[in-house]
This record gives C-alpha cells, structure tokens and sequence, in this order.
C-alpha cells in the first residue's frame, strides 16, 4: 500500500463521500424513528464527511486521479442487516451507532496504515492527518454508544460477523 | 419478508440497477486485464440487468415505491478485497467470476424466499419468475468459471468469508 499522491487522494475523496451518503441514510432513519439526538448526530457526521471531502477535493487541485472500483471504498453492511435474509430490516439507534463506529474504524486504521506505510512525505502527512480526524469521529461514537441503551434482543450473533 | 408489491418492486429495481452497475465495473476491469471474454461475458450481464430493469420499472408503472437504504441491495464486497487492508487489490477473472456469481446466488436466494413466503398472489409470480431468471444467469457463470484458471495463491482463507 506505498500510494502515490493522486491514489491515495482518490481513495480519501472516495472514503470521505461514501461516508456523508451513509450518515446521511442513517440521519433519515433515525429520524423516521423520532430518535432526533441520534439523528442530530448523524446529520453533523454528515457534514463534518462533506467539509472533509471538499478540502481534499481543493488539495488535489488539478492532480489527475484514478478511478476506483466501488468495492475499494464502500461501507461494509451493517452487521445486522449482512446476508440476503434481511433486506426489510431496519437499524435501531445502537447498532446503527455501532455500524458508524465499524466502518470510522475501518477508515482509522486504513488512513494509519497509508500512513506508515507510504514512502512519500505528503502521503504521510495527510494520512496521519486523515487518521486523526478520524479518531475524533470514533470517540463522538463512543460517547453516543455509552449513552444509548442497547437492544435486548441481539439480531445476530456476534461469531456471524467480524 | 410477506412484502407487498410496491415493497417488492421497489427491491427488484434497486437490485438490478445494483447488479448492472456492479457487471459494468467488473467488465472494465477485466478489459484493463485484456481479459476480452470475460469482460464481453460482463457486458452481457449489464444488458440484461438493465432489461430487467427497465422492465420491473415499467410493470411498476405509477405504483408509488418506497425508498431504499443502501445495505438493503448492495452487493457484499467480493471476498478477496474484503476489510480495510486491500483497498488497492485488482480482481483477477476467477475471482471476478466467483464474486458475480455469489452475488447472483444471493439474488436468486432472496427472490425465491420472497416468493415462497409471500402472500400476494403478483408478488409470488414475479419472485418465481425473477429467481428462474437469476437462475439462469449462475449456470452462465458456472460455464465460465469451469474454462476459466483458478489462481494459484489463494487470496484470502475461505473460513474468511462466507
């Protein structure tokens, strides 16, 4: 993973877009649940998502980047609606919650491994950078997590999904 | 999963739509390999994903549709690029191949469950007549990936995924 500058923009761009269209999705379901805190939320992970992506978007300037497949920067599923037997269910506000926390923990540990892996200076920096960030939309999950009762009955368990 | 019409069109649009934008990554990608027969294999795939699309589409006709979340038709992620450290993985043509095809075995399993389980007449009959169609397209990729080399690394343990 020794990105060039434009690859590991791309993918930073990517990330950053899929991001604001998921929370945007879990704002507007947490909302039909009447559940306004989460929501709430969600909606400033939406736009903390998009004001990230516009700065990286400036960064690239005029830099040609690459197009990526969608598997490379898509969300997982969320752990309680994987498989095809669950198209019909919705999320309740923890394990939505705990979906936002995957997949902000998937982009950490990505961005921290670009990081440390890359060889070229700005790629370094900004992915630490991006990694930062991306620690501070965990510990917001965190903090909303502890402050969320979590359902009684679990959708799935737990040995179905890593 | 007893839909009704609307619910149940609604998913079938969203999956063929899912499925024709999924085949057209796979066949460019297999055109950057040279791979010109899987890749006219996957143009195939989107011409009749977009058929039955548009067909479902106009059988639905004025029927006011529900919206979608995105985990609710999204293709899993093909199994050797899953999780965060293979974001810059290519896919070669078997695994392309297994991927459509587990996609394929997905849809094909969730339109024949709708259809056993459903209670409305229409619903059951286009389930059944949606799955024999899916159905035919695992034989076509079956065919392929008998004539088509397996890799001889695997990328990932199969005990991975599922």
């Amino acid at each position: 993973m020794d990105y060039t500058l434009p690859e590991f923009l791309a993918h930073a761009i990517a990330l950053e877009h899929e991001a604001a269209e998921r929370y945007l999705e879990l704002a507007d379901m947490m909302e039909t649940y009447r559940n306004d805190e989460v929501s709430a939320l969600f909606r400033d992970m939406v736009r903390y998502s998009r004001l990230h992506h516009d700065s990286i978007v400036r960064r690239a300037g005029t830099i040609a980047l690459p197009k990526l497949r969608s598997w490379e920067y898509r969300w997982t599923q969320p752990p309680e609606v994987g498989g095809e037997e669950a198209f019909d269910r919705a999320l309740d506000p923890y394990n939505a919650l705990l979906y936002a926390r995957e997949n902000e923990v998937r982009g950490l540990e990505y961005y921290s491994r670009v990081g440390q892996q890359s060889s070229e200076p700005e790629v370094k920096r900004l992915a630490a950078e991006f990694a930062a960030e991306e620690t501070e939309h965990v510990e917001a999950l965190d903090d909303w997590l502890a402050r969320t009762p979590r359902p009684s009955t679990p959708c799935r368990d737990d040995a179905d999904w890593t």
